[in-house]
């Protein structure tokens, strides 16, 4: 017997000083085997010899407020750019600061960075000429003369951040009330040098850490704060690189890359450019320049830990920015763990895919009075098990299908004491957990013939997440679905559209393409690649299934909208078309293939191509699911796709339909609110219930039919004889 | 007292053989001074010979199926575009007429035309070169050889049209079985020579008749009709010169203006330029084009009309195209009169406007057993006296407005035997009709200072009209807009950008933009000159209101979508600004701007841009209508506007309120469902209830404030003391 087989180990707690009881029961009762620090907490001598492996956060860029201030040119920074004013004369005067948060930025007018300033005629979309304008610091503010009036102006400026950001948040959200700390840049040498020593310093000191959880690098996701209450959270995206920015690394990037990047590069006429967006080859430059570096340096750091003996994890989060688990090249950080904080089943998977020998999972919540999206939890009005539950039955469906090794919690652990609940609900689930992760020591679960490959801009590099969260993302379609194939038993990869180039259709059964126009996920201008429409569209006359959602492949200047509309059977009509004729349509039934209550939003514009399209689904007199046959594959149009248990099997049974394979096939339950896995090498058989009452389900299985009951969120674990 | 207060006169009655007492009957009661023809219809001896002025109908185009057989080659014609064919291989056949109506089109396969033919790579969009194709007669096919496997293509050709769209559409939907009527193309000399001679036999023949009555000149607007039921008309646009090309055309068109037209160039990718959208250069070349042509042999005939003592008015619909009453040249013709259909407020301006002598309307329902909605009119089923209401109180607004001279119908009289409330409803309508005439006769009403230009890419030549009748466009804001200012008291001007370069911001004190993104009626890429965004920009500023409606001054490339954002204080997110905060707001209100029950339809992703726009109706969580001051100015935004009396009231308090005039100020209802115009020449007051109850209102006049009373649609004349 294992371990985990005697319901311990595979579990990280977070431990408190002040509540060692506390902390030394809980370890008992969740069956940990390393308690860990969190941020604002620390670890007292008795919880660190009370003989559990030790965890211990690093922040390397924070908690250096000594250092920072006398190096304050060694801040980090970011470009950012004025609201657009409209010039009423020949000249104006904009306020560089005015819309932004004082105590987040600071403006940087030194020689070096005032080179990297721009003005810009935002009515032209033309840079004014140096000579026109003058920066005045005593009012903070740009002057620009002999322009057109009644046209609008803006400021492009470097600022540095003078508040990191995550504490800047714990301060304004959980009323923390402590030094502001600074963010160092360790683009500089003197920067890196410090930070050399003081981690030496560090792991000489903390004999007892096991493990340096490093949280996470250096450059955090990016998010600017507003001057104006009304407005505060100017511009975040989980995935930008704009906090990477700094005259030093500018410079660097120009020796290398041969061009400069400007500050236009970054704030993009005040839109930036945020990851549900198609990104340009110089941002693709910059995003490979910043990797290299933070790999680079990572890797001393990381080789600094090793030398000590400890082991290096990194919490994906934060200050994640170079750390790229995708890109191919995460394995040169030489990091012995990745952490993913997790709400959802996607975030499993992602965590689950990289390459490195330890996937931990931090579990939701996080032990705080609040929230992430601000509700109470860990406090008065908040009930932390049942939010436990709900972001654990999004889990669980996920660690079917990929190993995982550990999870654990992060946050002041004293906060659980009122919600009993909630402790008991953790034994449970880190008990179902130990069980799972043992189903996958003999091999993985059987699958689906049909290959998936999801089709969009940023390819493998962004597998699975979208950018960050599920409830930051949340208005996308293709979240929803990356959350529902999370449980599937499906294989599933994403691919970008070089990769068709370079022979990625040849591995798929079933492409999904799902998100709106213009954007990343659907493709944008990376649907003019002639060569893309042509492969994809051989590759369904041969035999293989296009699925797009909501605005797939959209793109202006063809006689289509959706590039792949001869595909489809079905195309939008941006306005051209308001006075052509629509085929008129009767909704026919596939048996089997649409789940009872499942649900499809109404999509607008919408018109069958050549009327051929067999529309399974209307919503507001507009299709809303349709099925286009063309050569020996399938075009399967679906107007959004929104996640839940039913509309999850409804992605299942069009991706098996697609694929021609049986939607009654073995290991499939017949009740869509509950799911199943077969470990062929065990024989044994997982069914979950993801719904909140009781569930019947029946399972076609090599050995025959099996009828399963289960209680309310149940899972059971039957050996097949 | 004049004929017209006699309760005698301006009346058009379509008489019917065989049924003459009750046209005699008829023309009494309705106070015809006039007898008229109809398509369909005949005059008898007793009828021509009773004392009215005689009406005859001629359509110079049609009913000339003896010479049209014997004149094939001269038939009218058109481009069509099959619709795009995946090839699987690196050939493709493609059958010209698989989409279209056998019964409408005939293939023109001589060398003059197929010069004109065009192969495309729809997925390239480019050309395929003449050598790589092949016509194949006997199939009706075009092969393509050495193409590129899995692209799209797509045959533009020349068609004959066989049979005469109107009565097409006559036969199919009132089941007439008469000869196919096939339309001749004057651009042909033998057809010139041969209607010349037509019409002056028909002039020397036709006696009585004291105005020829032409239906109207030569091209139709476009209507094509597929091969399929379900989809039986392809395209259909009332603005559209689709129908007007032949090679002969095409020939001279080259030899004016020094380059070539292309089927491209009318088939647009298959989108086809719809009136809805901007038109470019070479279009608005082949409009001036054939607008010089029709006038041209216009006038010929016109002045053939003439020269027998005759007069000749002009029915403004069907064969229209070429003749257009607001591009400057419209008096050129020689008509004496503009018969024009109306079911709306908007076409009644429409009509008063043209430059000529006599403004008629065609009222509506038409005397058939169906209207043009498809719906059952004089048969079991309808209700046309409710019908005639319903478009009468459109009309009557807009009548208070601007004089007409002169109402009518059309149709088959006998057909109104079975509905004495029609017959009934119709004496009261031609007596208020002749009441309204009068008091224009002293002079035009008083009217508010504010003046409003609508500005859209067509400018003055589309005044009123988008593209034919409300029930057509009803999905274009700009109608409900054009629909509801018909009958406010307001001077209303319809200006384009070029327009907006030669100063027309001088004499406007509110501008109006208003449609969806792209489309005409917002603009699309006019908004990309600089200088009409400086000019309003400088405009608003100095005290100038700028009303935009649901997607106003959109265009891409520009730090905001909507190019006067900075003025309205709104923007729309296209997706880019997916990860940017949004201003909250509160919904305050503004004392008397908003009528009770007005509505706006919510659009999704407005964000205000500097917060500082006021929101004064939200819907679902989005802002519906805000003011944002600019300088002396302000920007207005709608999300939509849906016309009703209600909104229409909302309308004129924002155009008001924009143009700083008192909304509750003299000659002004302070009831929505009731409107009214003072004549001060006549110190006459025309107060409408244009709602199905009774209502109260009170006028402020210069004589003090009024009370009034008013049953269900009633109108009150009151002499002011």
């Amino acid at each position: 017997m294992t371990d985990d087989s005697r319901n311990w180990g595979s579990f990280t707690l977070p431990g408190e000083a002040g509540f060692e009881d506390l902390t030394l029961k809980l370890a008992q009762k969740w069956g940990a085997d390393v308690i860990r620090d969190s941020d604002g907490t620390e670890l007292s001598e008795e919880i660190v010899n009370a003989g559990y492996r030790i965890y211990s956060t690093i922040c390397i860029i924070r908690e250096h407020n000594a250092w920072a201030s006398r190096h304050k040119d060694k801040l980090q920074q970011t470009f950012l750019m004025t609201s657009p004013k409209t010039a009423v004369a020949n000249c104006l005067t904009i306020g560089l600061m005015e819309n932004f948060f004082r105590e987040q930025f600071e403006i940087n007018a030194s020689e070096a960075a005032v080179k990297y300033w721009q003005v810009y005629d935002r009515t032209m979309q033309a840079e004014v000429p140096a000579e026109k304008w003058v920066y005045e610091k005593e009012s903070e503010s740009v002057t620009i003369r002999d322009i057109i009036p009644w046209h609008k102006y803006s400021v492009s400026f470097i600022a540095y951040r003078i508040w990191e950001e995550i504490s800047m948040y714990n301060h304004t959200t959980n009323h923390w009330n402590k030094e502001h700390l600074m963010q160092i840049d360790p683009i500089h040498r003197e920067t890196q040098e410090y930070m050399l020593h003081w981690l030496d310093n560090w792991c000489r000191e903390h004999k007892a850490a096991n493990v340096v959880r490093f949280t996470s690098m250096f450059y955090n996701f990016v998010w600017i704060w507003g001057s104006d209450e009304r407005n505060r959270y100017l511009f975040t995206d989980w995935g930008s690189y704009d906090f990477t920015i700094s005259p030093l690394a500018l410079e660097e990037f120009e020796k290398k890359y041969g061009y400069r990047m400007t500050a236009e590069d970054f704030v993009n006429k005040g839109k930036r450019n945020v990851s549900h967006m198609p990104c340009d080859s110089r941002k693709k430059d910059w995003m490979e320049f910043i990797n290299d570096f933070v790999i680079d340096f990572g890797k001393k750091l990381i080789e600094l830990v090793h030398s000590y003996g400890k082991l290096a994890y990194v919490f994906y989060d934060d200050s994640w920015i170079g750390i790229e688990p995708y890109n191919g090249r995460f394995k040169e950080f030489g990091f012995d763990g990745l952490i993913k904080c997790v709400f959802s089943g996607y975030e499993v998977r992602l965590c689950a895919g990289a390459e490195v020998e330890t996937h931990e999972l931090r579990l939701h919540p996080y032990l705080f009075p609040i929230g992430l999206g601000g509700m109470p939890t860990f406090m008065e009005g908040g009930d932390p098990a049942a939010d436990a539950r709900k972001y654990w039955i999004n889990v669980r469906r996920a660690l079917l299908w990929e190993p995982i090794e550990r999870i654990g919690l992060g946050g002041y652990l004293h906060l659980v004491e009122n919600f009993p609940d909630f402790v008991d609900f953790m034994e449970e689930a880190a008990k179902d957990f130990r069980i799972i992760k043992n189903l996958h020591r003999a091999g993985l679960p059987y699958r689906a013939k049909t290959k998936v490959a999801v089709l969009h801009s940023w390819g493998r590099l962004r597998s699975w997440t979208l950018s960050g969260h599920f409830h930051e993302t949340y208005m996308h379609d293709l979240i929803h679905i990356n959350e529902a194939l999370s449980g599937l038993p499906l294989d599933v990869r994403f691919i970008s559209f070089e990769d068709i180039k370079q022979g990625a259709l040849k591995e798929a059964d079933v492409v999904i393409n799902a998100g709106y126009a213009g954007s990343a996920w659907s493709g944008g201008d990376g649907w003019k690649d002639d060569e893309v429409v042509e492969l994809l569209t051989k590759w369904v006359w041969e035999g293989g299934a296009f699925i797009g959602v909501n605005e797939p492949s959209a793109v202006e200047g063809y006689d289509t909208y959706f590039r792949m509309a001869h595909v489809l059977g079905i195309d939008e009509d941006t306005g051209a078309r308001v006075c052509h004729g629509k085929w008129t349509y009767t909704v026919t039934e596939e048996k089997g293939l649409l789940p009872e209550h499942c649900f499809i939003k109404a999509r607008n514009n919408l018109y069958l191509t050549d009327g051929k399209a067999r529309v399974l689904a209307e919503e507001n007199e507009m299709p809303a699911l349709t099925v286009h046959k063309f050569g020996d594959g399938s075009g399967i149009y679906l107007s959004s796709f929104e996640v839940n248990p039913v509309n999850t099997r409804m992605l299942l049974n069009l991706i098996l339909f697609g694929g021609k394979e049986d939607l009654a096939g073995s290991y499939l339950t017949d009740n869509p609110l509950t799911e199943c896995a077969y470990y062929p090498e065990s024989n044994t058989l997982v069914v979950l219930n993801n719904s909140d009452t009781r569930q019947n389900t029946i399972i076609k299985t090599g050995l025959g039919n099996r009828a399963i009951s289960l209680e309310s969120y149940e899972n059971k674990i039957l050996q097949l004889e």
